[in-house]
C-alpha cells in the first residue's frame, strides 16, 4: 500500500502577523508521523475566503488528506467551515447535539444567543462531528472523491486534544499500521555527548529508530517502532531501551516518566521521607516544580526562599561567620541552608541552593553562573555538596540549578546497583 | 504605492515531522507587519529539491518578495541555496570573506575542511551576502525580474538576528512605511469583557487598529498604526492608548511593560519597600516569577513555601487556633501567613496565599479552586484580603493565584487617583 499523503492548512491572520507560532502544525505533524502518514507541505493562509480556496485548490492536487486548523469560532472572521464546504460542494446542516450544548451554555451564563453562535453548530451533511470538550466550536470531517478533509479548531488547547482523541484513531485506521514509541529521559549529559555515545546504534537502527531531542537542560531519546500491533511495536522497542540504559547508565532518570520532579516525588513516597528546599538563586523554582505535581503535599513540606542574606541567617540559621568566611555562594552556605531547612520544617531531606544568576556579579570574585548545591539527610546527618557553573544566561542558570538539585535527590534515593548493572529498576 | 507582498517558504523535514515549530515564520511575519509589507501565505516543505521547486513556482506567481528559511547548512540535506538559485537561473560564486572565515574556524578546532563546507561559502553572483555572526552559514539575496529573493538560515538563534539586523533594513527601505505599536497590559478582566467594553472603539478604528490577545490569565491590547515615520505612528497611537485607559481604568497594569512582576518590582523600588511572600498552593510561583527579574534581590527578600501545616505554624507562626477555627483555606490563615512572613523576614510588605489547587479536595467543604490571599503592610499594620475561585485546573489555579497576589501589591502601591481620572501615571 502506498503511504497516504496529508497536507495541513492553517487558517488565521494572527499567524501571518506573527502574533502566534503555528504549533498546531507541529502537533499534527507528530501525530501523522506516528500514524505512518506522510506530510509534504504545511500552508498558512489568513481569514480570507479567496486565498483559502486557492490553498485548498493546490492542496487537493497533491494530498489524500487535508487537515485545516482555525477559523471555526463564532466571529465574522471565522470562515473556514463555509469556505471549505463550498469548495468541495458539501452542504451544511444543523447538528442538534452541538446546538443544544451552545444553548445550554448561554442559558447558564445568562446571555442571548446570536446568529453567529448558530453557525458553530452547522456541520457537513453525512460527515463526522468531533464534539469539542475543550472549547466551543466542534471539529468535523467529510470525504469527497477519495479525498478526506478534516477541520479542527485553532486554539492549541482545543486543537491538540481533539486531534489526539478524535482524529488520531481515524488516521491510524487509514494507515493500518501502528507506530509506538518510548521516551528515555536524561539529565546530566548534553545532546551532543548523548549522540556521540549512541551514534553507531543510531546509524544501524531502522526499526526501531532512535532520535534525541533537547529540551531546557534535559535530553529525551525517542525510540520509535512500526508494526502491525502495539504489542509487536513494543517488542521491538524494549530491547533497544535496555541497550541504551546499559550505554548511558545513571544519567537516565526515567522512561515515559512525567517529569524529573515526578520521579523525585515518587522516590520520596517509596522511601517514606519528606523533602524541604531552601532556595536562593532559584528563588522558588524547585518548590514550584514540585508543587506543580498533584499530590506533592504528601512528601514536599515546603521551604524557604532565602533571597536576602538576613533570611539565610534569621530563618535558616546559617551562621554569620560561615557566610563571612566562605562567601554567600559556597558549599558551606548551601549546606547550612539545607540542614537549616530540615531543622525548621522537620523534613528528613533538605536541599540548599545558593548561586549567582547575574546579570551582574555580587562584588566578590565569584563568576556569574556559579551555583553551590547541598543535600542534607537528617536521618543520619549525611550530606552531598557540589559546585557548578551554568553559563551566563539568567534563565538557564536558574533552570539548570533547579534540575540539578532535583537530580541530587533522585540520585540520593536511588540504589546505585540499579545503574551499575545497567538493568531495569523499578523507577527507571 | 501598492503594498508589497511577501511569501515565507520554510525548508526542513524536521518541521514536517513536527520536531520543531516554525517560529522563524512568526519572527519574520512580525517584522514584515512592522515594515508594512503584506504576507498572505506561509509554506513549509521538506529537504526535497522537487517539492521546493514546486513551492517556489507557486510563490513567485503571488508574491513580490520570497524569504526562505533553512537548508543552508553543510550537510547533504541542505539544498536550499542550490535549488533556489537554479530555479531562478542565478549562478553561484565563491565568497572569499566567508570562505576565509570557514577555513580559520576549522584551523582553530584542528579538523579538515570538506567539500561540503565550501558549499556554504558559495553565494549568488551579483547578490547580497549576510555574514552570519550567530552561526556558520551566511544568508544571501538577489533580485530577478522584479522579484526579490532572500535566503536565511533555519536555526532560530541564527535566523532571528540575521533577519532583524540584515534583512529588516532592506525591507523597510522597500516599503517606505513604518508600522509601530504599543501593548496595553491588563490583569483582572477577561478577553471577552475587554472586547465588549471596547467593541465600538475597535470597530471604528482603522489607523491605529486595536486587537486583544489573551495569554495565561492576562490580556494584551495591541494598538498598531502605520505612518511615514515612527514619530507619526506614535502620534496616532498615543491618543488611543489614553482613550483605552479611560475606558478600562485600573485593570491596566502597564503599557509596554516587561511583565506584571516587573511592574511590581518597579513600584517596590519607587516606594522604597521590600516584599516577602508566604505561599501555600502557589508553592513558590510568586517568588519564582519575582526572582526571574534581574535585580529582584534589591526589593524581594524571599519568603516561605508553607506547603505543610507545620510550616505555617512553626516558621510563620500562624496560630493553631486560627487554622482550626477558620480552616486552612481562609482569609484569616492567609493574613496570618502574610504578617508572619513580614515578622520573620523583616520585609515591610508580606503576601499570604493559601488555596486548594486540586485535583482532589482537602476533606473540608472548601471547593477545589478556592484561593484566599492577603497582603499585610507592616508599616501601618494595614491589610487587604480576598477570596477567589479559579476553576478546576491545577495549573490555571496556581497561575491565577500568583498573578492575583502580584496584582494586590501593584494596587496597594498605586495611588488610586491615577486610575480614577483615567490619565497617564508614571507607572502605567
Amino acid at each position: 500500500m502506498m503511504p497516504l499523503i496529508c497536507e495541513i492548512v492553517a487558517v488565521g491572520t494572527e499567524l501571518l502577523l506573527g502574533s502566534i507560532a503555528n504549533t498546531d502544525a507541529q502537533d499534527i505533524s507528530r501525530g501523522l508521523a506516528e500514524a505512518g502518514i506522510h506530510c509534504y507541505y504545511h500552508t498558512t493562509v489568513g481569514d480570507n475566503p479567496a486565498r483559502l480556496r486557492e490553498a485548498l485548490r493546490i492542496a487537493r492536487e497533491r494530498a489524500d488528506i487535508i487537515i485545516t486548523t482555525g477559523g471555526l469560532g463564532p466571529t465574522c472572521d471565522d470562515l473556514t467551515k463555509q469556505t471549505v464546504c463550498e469548495a468541495f460542494g458539501v452542504p451544511l446542516e444543523l447538528h442538534p447535539g452541538t446546538w443544544e450544548r451552545i444553548l445550554t451554555f448561554f442559558r447558564r451564563i445568562g446571555k442571548p444567543v446570536t446568529e453567529n453562535n448558530k453557525q458553530q453548530a452547522m456541520v457537513p451533511v453525512g460527515g463526522m462531528v468531533f464534539e469539542n470538550e475543550w472549547g466551543t466550536a466542534p471539529g468535523c470531517g467529510f470525504e469527497r472523491g477519495g479525498l478526506s478533509v478534516f477541520l479542527l479548531p485553532g486554539p492549541p488547547k482545543e486543537c491538540r486534544p481533539m486531534f489526539e482523541n478524535c482524529l488520531m484513531p481515524v488516521l491510524r485506521s487509514f494507515s493500518g499500521k501502528t507506530i509506538a514509541s518510548r521516551n528515555i529521559q536524561i539529565f546530566g549529559m548534553g545532546e551532543s555527548a548523548v549522540e556521540d555515545k549512541l551514534r553507531p546504534l543510531m546509524e544501524r537502527s531502522q526499526n526501531p529508530t532512535l532520535a534525541p531531542y533537547a529540551k531546557e537542560g534535559e535530553v529525551t531519546l525517542r525510540v520509535t517502532a512500526s508494526a502491525e500491533t502495539r504489542e509487536e511495536a513494543y517488542a521491538l522497542i524494549d530491547p533497544m531501551v535496555k541497550t541504551v540504559k546499559t550505554l548511558l547508565g545513571s544519567v537516565i532518570y526515567g522512561v515515559d516518566a512525567a517529569s524529573l520532579e515526578g520521579v523525585v516525588l515518587d522516590l520520596l513516597n517509596r522511601n517514606n521521607v519528606r523533602l524541604a528546599a531552601a532556595e536562593s538563586c532559584t528563588g522558588g523554582m524547585v518548590s514550584s516544580r514540585l508543587t506543580g505535581v498533584p499530590g506533592a503535599s504528601k512528601r514536599f513540606v515546603g521551604g524557604v526562599v532565602a533571597y536576602a542574606r538576613e533570611v539565610k541567617e534569621n530563618i535558616l540559621g546559617v551562621e554569620r561567620a560561615v557566610i563571612d568566611e566562605y562567601g554567600m555562594v559556597s558549599e558551606q552556605v548551601a549546606l547550612g541552608m539545607a540542614s537549616g531547612v530540615c531543622r525548621v520544617t522537620g523534613a528528613e531531606l533538605g536541599l540548599g541552593i545558593t548561586g549567582l544568576a547575574g546579570p551582574g556579579g555580587d562584588g566578590s570574585d565569584t563568576p556569574v553562573g556559579t551555583v553551590c548545591l547541598a543535600l542534607f539527610d537528617a536521618r543520619d546527618g549525611s550530606s552531598h555538596t557540589l559546585t557548578r557553573n551554568f553559563g551566563d544566561e539568567r534563565g538557564r542558570i536558574r533552570t539548570m540549578a533547579s534540575l540539578t538539585a532535583l537530580d541530587m535527590v533522585r540520585r540520593h534515593l536511588t540504589p546505585s546497583r540499579v545503574f551499575l548493572d545497567g538493568g531495569v529498576s523499578s523507577v527507571v
